[in-house]
């Protein structure tokens, strides 16, 4: 056993009452003195910063890991402005969300109360460090953050400030630790802290959260990959499912609700798939795509079945050609990662049944995938987004971090 | 890998939009169905029952578990009572939670929908068998009821009458089925069907739990043990404390609500303890207690440190003297399984600060522990009591078995 998960836990355990009493003014003076503080200490964070990036060059790490690693003035600016924002929310914790008088007299509240005890579990973001430490701490939680060792040194130094923000506020700093030892055997550690550990939330790659998924016996909120779907109808306007299309698929093709592939009506296809085709071309798209999909464009390259079920999360789209709906709707139930699937049609027959034939957490009608976004969705904020069923689906605002509680009052039932 | 389990997990997945689109009516038929197929056919359903009651006994079965496993005429009135009681609940699928118009002219619902497939694996209770369908029916889920070996021949006959119940309504035999190879591969097989299967709901022991909470990838509704505590406050009732002590401890003391350890602040022991231990040991009682404790009555027996954390679930009660509130908090928390804690007391403050201070599902002022139900909470049903703190806490009714959906309208929005 790795001393410091179980030390660490235990002063998380011993850090969560204070943490769930805590007014709601009190934490939000945690959470400006938390900003200030990183204000005032840019310099240090990041010659910090300075120091994981260099390790992380001399370990021959990506360019695009090192951009995720990197901080900057601008960059601090944005994680700064955030803290701001979530202080501008309402207060999640507290709230009766009902109460019921029972005819032997008693009363029952059902209140929101936070989770208690979060394992964050992430790769090499340092601004996840702050984002995630400022919603526990808005929601009353304690955490527990593991980072990965390419970002060890501006964890180190980003924990140290938000820590010193919680003591100014007299809220105690265990509430928010780095677990320092990126060893896999503190991870899986991690997993075995049920009961001390309230869930744990992995916010990376899917090996990452497959990982987390199979081996912990905590209860995980999975922040699953996207393998999203276009449906273009029969009746679909063509603009309309050409300009969904290009951007759903282009405006921001590494993120998880980006569309994946495209499924097309045949006797759209037949009509407008080379218009399509050529759209996404001039936004630099390669196309992949079944038989029938090619006979209608010489631009599509052959697809095999891995593509229909990858996450390009790149200019790259699969097409596929459905006979009817229930072609369509069949491919998507197969390849969906129940992430957000969109139809794109004038048939309110047809999207009816595409929305009670799908299963994923966001349905559109005649709109773009992108929009599956907690502050698109209104949240002000957000955790991340829940491809499970259970606790959380879709996108998930602050309610996602807390819990309720039963708060029975009487005057001495036994009956 | 088992086949049985991988076809009959692919079966429930092409009934889940069958199920998941029944009306209301359609649902109910197929409960009336079933109800009135169970009363027609009590004989048959009872000689398969003598058969696992035979091979039972001769198997050396103990009584309390012959008793769990035997159906009487009486107790298929109260398995058909329960089915028509369900039918009168609001159906909770289908209802929009919240509606918000975004700037950009998006409609977004928030929708409740079925889980989708549910893995409910039980014990030797035939009675969980149709509890179990009936429950997944209603809120328009598929299941796989895995029971064990003890109750096979029953399972068989229950399940081939609920299937007619549902072919006669129109809707899918396959939305419940029995997985009949009880061997332990095919239970390891179902923790591995991650995405097919959505929640597993183990309903018994604590090692079965704790096999499925620790083994499965897909996700768990833990319906966990109580090691239910009384604090009586320095302030308490004389009566009412003595009164709801004996009642959370001896109504009924097989089942998780009821009350293991009376923790009592050392001023009311000193005056109060006798006359509750005496109250107690004429309801039958075996009673220890810590050295205090005994200190005041001679009837305790001396408490090991198991005694504390045990679930008796029996005729005995452990009593922990605490010098005050933080100490008796303290011990709670220590031992606490998160079900059901109560303080007795005229302090407001007091209770204020158990209230804050305690991690538990259901928190009591001045009641008994044994309201932690369904039924008690004016649910109409209960799917069983969650200890975890995702998704479901409490007492679970109708809506634990819901998911959310987001329906998305648009008409041709990209930003």
């Amino acid at each position: 056993m790795s001393s410091e998960v179980k030390q660490k836990t235990d002063q998380a355990q011993a850090s969560v009452v204070a943490m769930s009493k805590a007014s709601t003014d009190i934490k939000h003076e945690a959470l400006e003195n938390l900003a200030s503080c990183l204000d005032k200490n840019r310099s240090e964070v990041l010659a910090a910063n300075t120091e994981d990036v260099e390790r992380g060059k001399s370990n021959g790490l990506s360019a695009a890991l090192i951009d995720r690693l990197t901080l900057t003035d601008q960059r601090l600016d944005d994680i700064i402005d955030a803290i701001y924002h979530l202080v501008d929310l309402p207060d999640p914790i507290g709230t009766v969300k009902s109460e019921n008088k029972r005819p032997n007299g008693l009363t029952i509240q059902e209140k929101t109360v936070p989770l208690g005890v979060i394992g964050m579990i992430y790769e090499a973001r340092p601004n996840v460090t702050v984002d995630a430490a400022s919603l526990a701490i808005k929601t009353g939680n304690t955490i527990l953050l593991r980072g990965s060792s390419s970002t060890l040194s501006s964890n180190r130094v980003l924990t140290e400030i938000i820590q010193t923000g919680l003591e100014k506020a007299g809220l105690p700093a265990h509430a928010v630790q780095l677990i320092e030892d990126t060893e896999r055997t503190a991870l899986k550690e991690m997993f075995t802290m049920h009961g001390d550990i309230d869930v744990l939330i992995p916010r990376g790659g899917a090996a990452l959260i497959n990982q987390v998924v199979n081996e912990s016996s905590v209860p995980v909120i999975e922040t699953g990959a996207g393998n999203c779907h276009v449906y273009i109808d029969e009746s679909a306007d063509r603009d309309m499912a050409v300009q969904i299309t290009v951007n759903a698929k282009t405006q921001r093709p590494s993120v998880c609700n980006a569309c994946e592939t495209v499924v097309v009506h045949e006797r759209w296809a037949a009509h407008h798939l080379p218009r399509l085709i050529e759209s996404l071309e001039e936004h630099g798209v390669t196309i992949v795509g079944d038989e029938q999909s090619r006979s209608y464009s010489e631009a599509i390259l052959p697809a095999s079945e891995e593509d229909f079920a990858a996450e390009f999360l790149d200019l790259k789209l699969a097409v596929k050609v459905a006979a009817d709906l229930p072609d369509a709707v069949e491919h998507i139930r197969r390849y969906s990662t129940k992430h957000s699937e969109a139809i794109i049609s004038q048939n309110n027959e047809n999207v009816k049944t595409f929305f009670a034939s799908i299963d994923a957490a966001t349905l559109y009608h005649n709109a773009s995938t992108r929009f599956t976004d907690g502050f698109e969705f209104g949240f002000g904020a957000e955790i991340g987004i829940s491809t499970q069923k259970l606790h959380a689906r879709g996108p998930m605002g602050l309610p996602a971090l807390t819990t309720i509680q039963y708060h029975v009052f009487g005057d001495g039932q036994t009956k």
